[in-house]
């Protein structure tokens, strides 16, 4: 088995674009190819794209070959789109590391592109819900929203998270994109102003939430003994699991216990031979504050049930003990689906590179990205290590 | 790189079905593991799952945990979804091989699902304009019968191809698929049959198109090492390759000739060391009679513009020099997306193991199966050999 290294990456701005999905995948591309300036087109044998609603959103059901033609490759190896809801990037990444390190690719573009603003933003809500179960849970009005308020009521409930500990991680992820020149929303916020935004899904409140965002991006991925033609300090892939457990939200063991998290954490950072205390730095799919404190604790940052405790003690701020969402999180960036775990890594790169602002620079070694999708029901991670 | 074999898999019927999206995947699934009865479902670690068009047409936007619930596996190495318009169960099965290859998953139940008929026809319709680029091809009403019509109007003009010969592939295909018990078309049919079916798009008559199919199907892959525990006769992924050439109709080179499929059976077949006269049979995807007549040509069966030629002096039959789409093909079975390169590799598992009726068994130690998708701009295609 080859090592899986990432040699350079690039990034639209994320927020509410006019471009249309194929611009912004141009966008991306180019961004891609600017931060490796080594690299031939014509050298990229592999495509994988990360889109999760391309169908509906952008009206296209074969994005693969679409945006292939819009950043000028041509792959004769493999082409696919992956899909996995919020973690559609995040599956791209992984189907990219199996062709690599099993010899099959040597070259691979791996893009998250999403378009999410339209002018019928009914239809992005309904599509929204069409992620969930829809003869059970879709009919029944369950989306993202009510999902994870369900999830943030019975979490305060049962461990006494406050609203307070709460809104301490959308103020903190969006100190962080205040920053960063991607990011959607680029504006800090006060604990007050989180608290008091408008209630979308009681407890939940608008700055609870992830944004709609269009946005795309891109990494170049390819086996250790090419990586040092592009790239001084190529990004290996250490580790990586993804588990599953249900479907269905009334076949979820429990709403605020995330076994397949803490099962996807443990066995990423086995594989890299580390702990999570061994990283520098962690990304978490913070596309809602309660989210971000199930991952302190199945994570295995801190206890369960002490999440809220975590943040409020400063651990997870650039200079605590382990820095979350270095980037300004999903909170703070925006939520392209299937660009988040793109945005993720190039967060990883630039952190190692050291190509980020002093004042939420981490750097280091190791670093970790999350994603979950639908209702928490997969948890995908995977492990970084700084080369060069 | 280990090798990767597959042990088993199943189908269910296909066709117009009163079933569900989710029922189709419980059915398939029931029939993966009567294939494979000596494999528990708990050492099932990654799921991938093929389905194009679940997210318009089951209103289904993340497929993959809820075909895992259906089938009752809870991946903890990997699950995702795989799309590429009508290859996207070949592109499940090229994503589970890489991660086998490479080490990361062990035992990989690939899937393919697709539920098409449904109450609103015309949402089935539109979803398959959208395969098309939209902005430019698709808002010209191009979608797959009027593409086809193009290029078999073309090679008609271009090398003498006649109407005839178009005829005689869906008539071979029939009458196969009349012996195929999960065939959505259990029915011969005359030449004159054929070419007098009601004109679709000039010169495309009904009968040169495959159907609008529900239908799913499953194949359980692993590794050499693992696959003897499952069944005497493994069968073993020996090539594979995947080459795409452009997205927009505008763009591609060639109507009649597909400089993707040519290098894409070259590779796969160079990868394994053989010709396509070492296949002792060749599943292609004729999604309409001029694809396989192109597939004759550009697969290497023959020379540019002797397809029609090909069919006539009876070369792809059973008895003749190569036969093509032994199960009956895209035209006899139907082709649910998704669903349709698992039920040619189900062919392959059943020829290798003499599980087909007389009168359209082949056998033999080496097969190939071919899938393109949208205009044809992707193809892609993986040679088998039998082992035990």
């Amino acid at each position: 088995m080859r090592k899986v290294a990432i040699v350079g990456g690039g990034l639209t701005k994320f927020g509410v674009r006019k471009a249309t999905y194929k611009e912004l995948a141009q966008e991306a591309g180019k961004a891609v190819f600017e931060d490796v300036p080594n690299l031939d087109k014509k050298d990229v044998d592999s495509l994988f794209l990360g889109s999760a609603a391309s169908d509906r959103m952008a009206f296209q059901s074969y994005p693969a070959p679409l945006v292939a033609e819009q950043v000028g490759v041509q792959p004769n190896k493999v082409i696919m789109r992956t899909e996995l809801a919020c973690a559609s990037g995040q599956a791209a990444m992984r189907a990219a590391y199996g062709s690599i390190a099993s010899g099959l690719s040597d070259i691979a573009l791996v893009m998250g592109v999403e378009k999410m603003n339209t002018p019928n933003m009914a239809e992005t809500q309904t599509t929204m819900a069409a992620v969930m179960d829809r003869e059970w849970d879709g009919v029944n009005g369950m989306s993202a929203p009510p999902f994870f308020a369900l999830v943030m009521m019975r979490h305060m409930h049962e461990y006494g998270t406050t609203r307070e500990q709460l809104g301490m991680v959308s103020v903190k992820n969006h100190d962080y994109s205040a920053s960063n020149p991607f990011a959607q929303f680029q504006k800090k916020f006060t604990l007050e102003d989180v608290i008091n935004s408008v209630e979308i899904s009681k407890p939940i409140r608008l700055l609870d939430c992830s944004g709609i965002t269009d946005g795309a991006g891109g990494i170049v991925m390819t086996s250790e003994d090419r990586a040092k033609e592009f790239t001084d300090t190529p990004v290996y892939i250490e580790g990586l699991a993804q588990c599953n457990m249900g479907s269905l939200v009334s076949n979820l063991p429990s709403l605020t216990t995330w076994k397949p998290m803490k099962k996807a954490f443990r066995a990423a950072l086995m594989m890299a031979g580390k702990d999570i205390y061994d990283m520098a730095f962690a990304e978490v799919h913070d596309c809602f504050t309660i989210a971000e404190i199930i991952a302190y604790e199945d994570g295995g940052m801190c206890k369960k049930g002490e999440g809220g405790k975590f943040i409020e003690e400063g651990n997870p701020y650039v200079g605590g003990r382990l820095p979350v969402n270095t980037h300004g999180g999903l909170l703070g960036t925006g939520h392209p689906l299937g660009a988040t775990s793109i945005a993720q890594t190039v967060e990883v790169i630039e952190q190692f590179r050291g190509e980020v602002p002093e004042e939420r620079y981490v750097g280091g070694e190791w670093a970790l990205t999350h994603n979950l999708s639908g209702n928490a029901n997969v948890h995908s991670v995977l492990v970084f290590r700084r080369g060069g």
